[in-house]
């Protein structure tokens, strides 16, 4: 009853029909780490496809909202393929709420969850789906090395870094909203995995051995420290 | 309560995100019916996405049932899509099985359907719904002008037909299949057009102009005849 | 993770209220199966019950999916009562659509399936529910000892096959259905069951022990091979 | 917003597929009440159906509530029966729950309900059903002509009450019950009957031109006056 | 397949957000219960909360059955509470109907259950989830100590008794009711005890150890046997 | 079809039990508006019971979503609350996601809403909801006038402003935050306010008449004015 459990959030760009290689790589790890008896909770972006669809939505002059659901419905059709991936080992169908999630989590099999709600990133439903199911640890797969001193895009001296406080982590990313940076962790993202003391372990995902590394306590990308 | 009822079947490569100029004139004609009175039930395929996203699942290797719920999931976007763009006048979220089709319909609203169950063509899940919803006429918005009495692509002297009946359809299918030729109607849809009389006119959809045109009586594609 | 999985497809002739003792025995098959390590859904039909209510639906000027959807729910409820028979075994409560299917399978329980869309014969119900759920094993339980070269009932010399290819089958249905024959499978059946390669066995199933000797390997009923 | 609400209470003995024709008159009946302007909630019962269901249910060794659940499905399919035959005046599916009735209602169409839950007669149903909705009015369609003062299958004498106070009704049934007699009104539904002051008025149902006669203040059946 | 069953009735007046302490000592007791082995099932009341909410139902002039559904809200609330302390141990979402509890029951998981349907008492939502789930003892956890031969408040030498049965349970209740007596148990839970035969121990739940001192056959409260 | 739109957010302090002559008011109002022609959604908050079933939470170990969701759970009592006081002009029961809000919102009811996820302020549902259903007015009720240049409990020359930009409002909010301010919109509300240009007027909602006021265009309260 007090099984290990992880929450492993995966980029859009990685988790996608144009990769079925990789979503096979990742059903395979998954079922190892639920067969050493670990629960694995998995959260999954949209990426291009997602993207195609919004673009869509807006020249169709749908609404924020709107445009972020269809958004959704891609990430969770992602979702699927990695959960049909994991056979009898996931839950399906995908969850649509946090409620869906809970009575998919009381199944004690994998849940796939791609996006809940308008106005959230991946990560604030990776944030929100680790809290509510109790999970402490979250695999942060997405398609750069870690968390960097400086945008390594225009810094050649740019440092990833292998361990940064979410209070740091807030200060780049300030830094770089206003040098156009990107976002890794939205403010709703911030606020939970701070306040349940969430830690987040960015890595490549596109290396999907990277996940038993990060899991063996290899330094592997950037361990956020979220609180004292 | 005794409005004309229409369904409307719109094969995804009309109804996709690489068309949102389409998807709003839909959108307007069918508004402009249901301000004249009618009620209308929409069902939509999957087109170019669902077949890249079926192509992961293949690649995966998930089974026939599980692709196919994967295209049809994608075909339930493109129905929000359109579902979004009526606005009030359409029903969400998008409905899942025949019982939440029954759910919707009872709302008064349009409803927008995207597909339900394996194993089914588009045809087949807008034959279901038409007979359930008791729906007698069926407008079927594809890319070709109409059935023609040999395959166009390959004889130049194919002629299209103005009106056929279901039997002699099912006899240039039959012929066609061992040609191979393409599939039309499935055997579930012309099951059902036949049993429940249900009356289908073919015509070019990306000319949407041509719904009004087929409900104003004028000769455009091809009219099945389902029974005596 | 990977135990064997089986469907058990019951004619309504056999899992109605006439019959509680045949129910019963099937209970304690089904329970015995799940002891020894399979994983087991059941797909039951509607028998004279349905009918009888078919019939009302008929005379009520119902449509066709109308009366299909009146048919189902009397299936539903023989497998209600089944499902109430295996008692902890099974999942309850019947579900209703594809997903509810995934659904009630991810709690590891015996899962009881009467009808999901009008259409489709039990026949159909089944293909789609095994291929759903990756089951490659169809117990075809009946009122006929399995399939014959002639019409039994016709003629004296008919033979019974003990094995069959579903093209053999499909040439021997059509002829009878110009005989005024019967459907074993219908199109939809047919087509999932050859396209995912489920083998199918048809057997008297008044004789419940008759399931076990299947299993064993013992040469009853007609076993249909559904591919090379 | 204000229209006039009417539960209608119909017997299993008289909504079931032996009676298409009546059931057709109840549907011809309620859509007048509601283009009339009326809203209408209707409660079936099972019938010998739904006994010959719980009969095998007992023959199998169900529990008391699985029995009762396993009637209560066949009340919702003879509910499915009317619910269909009024076309798109009522609300499909079926309601399964109080809340689900809730749900139904918001759309403004006639909701047919055939049971909630183990343990209640019809009559708890409707009672409960009608002060849900806050229908104050219970048309008691039943296989009598009234309440009377004795037995009439037992007293020739017996005397058909135009009026009786829920008071007397139960002083009745209590001494009834101790000479084998039957219930009219279980203890929920007296209850709710008398906590909210719900109108009934009990008649012969068989007859549907007594609904329109009731309505119309005729002197049909019993009317049951449950406050002061 | 065969773990011993037990259901647990906790007054609202013991588990409500007053008391969190002995709300973390009943998930305590039932973890323990459940990792020796046992499935349980627990229905929670509504307590003071959901009759500071009933008064503002009835102060809006809202109905009976409204202000019912506003009380079994509060108590699902309670129940929340309960299924969060037991952590993984409980299924969640808290079950809305009877269809919802037998789902949650197919987990495995401890289900909490705080009310159903307008018109019935915790006591009676006790009685109707044991007999669907086939549960045949119930630990009745409530603010006194037992039951008592006459009313304890007003007569010093009222006894508590050890063992009563039902009949006389009944008997006792309706003199208090002419006495301004409480209610034990309602008409509802009486009848359902009573047919299925549903042992039900009464005993002082502020006392978290009553539970497994019931459990061992030590003679905490009021047994009170159902059935000869 | 174009009917206009308005969403009221009240806040938790305003509608809640201890409150039912205010609850009243707003149904009245809000009748009004509908029988004008407008369509209305409406959030409301958890208030004070919400706090007490949090504090509990928060007694009992529970994680911060749990905490959230009891919270949810409580607002969605004091939603029903009002739902229920509005009859038949509000859909019932309580939408439980985005999806279930328009499906809620496909009734053509008024929706009454009372939270949806965790990690998320009362003003982001509105905002979320009002976003989604396309709604570009919210109207602000809570337990101040409006928006003030300083503190009004700590300076006395605090200036109530009619006009805000939501630009000046979060250099004010910031302000606060480090003075142990208090947050009127979250950051989530603020973004999607933003994006979809949704106009905000916050004012005293213990005076409902404000309400009307309001619409009427009378400068009551403060405008936060969304975008250029």
């Amino acid at each position: 009853m007090s099984r290990e459990k992880l929450l492993l959030k995966i980029s859009g760009k990685i988790v996608n029909p144009d990769n079925p290689e990789i979503i096979a790589r990742y059903a395979d790890t998954i079922k190892k780490l639920v067969d050493e008896g670990k629960r694995i909770a998995v959260v999954v972006g949209g990426g291009r496809y997602s993207r195609a669809y919004i673009k869509c939505a807006k020249a169709l002059g749908l609404n924020n909202a709107q445009a972020d659901m269809i958004g959704i419905e891609i990430a969770r059709v992602n979702a699927l393929l990695l959960a049909y991936a994991l056979g009898d080992y996931a839950y399906t169908p995908i969850p649509r709420s946090v409620e869906d999630v809970q009575r998919a989590w009381s199944s004690n099999k994998v849940v796939v969850v791609g996006g809940l709600q308008p106005g959230q990133s991946t990560a604030a439903v990776a944030a929100v789906v680790a809290e509510t199911l109790g999970i402490g640890k979250m695999l942060y797969a997405t398609d750069v090395d870690g968390v960097y001193d400086k945008d390594p895009k225009r810094f050649s001296n740019a440092k990833k870094l292998s361990v940064v406080s979410i209070d740091e982590l807030v200060n780049f990313m300030s830094q770089r909203y206003e040098a156009g940076g990107y976002e890794l962790l939205d403010p709703i993202a911030i606020q939970i995995i701070r306040r349940s003391c969430i830690e987040v372990i960015v890595f490549n995902g596109f290396e999907t051995s990277n996940v038993e590394k990060v899991l063996r306590g290899e330094s592997i990308g950037t361990k956020i420290v979220p609180c004292k």
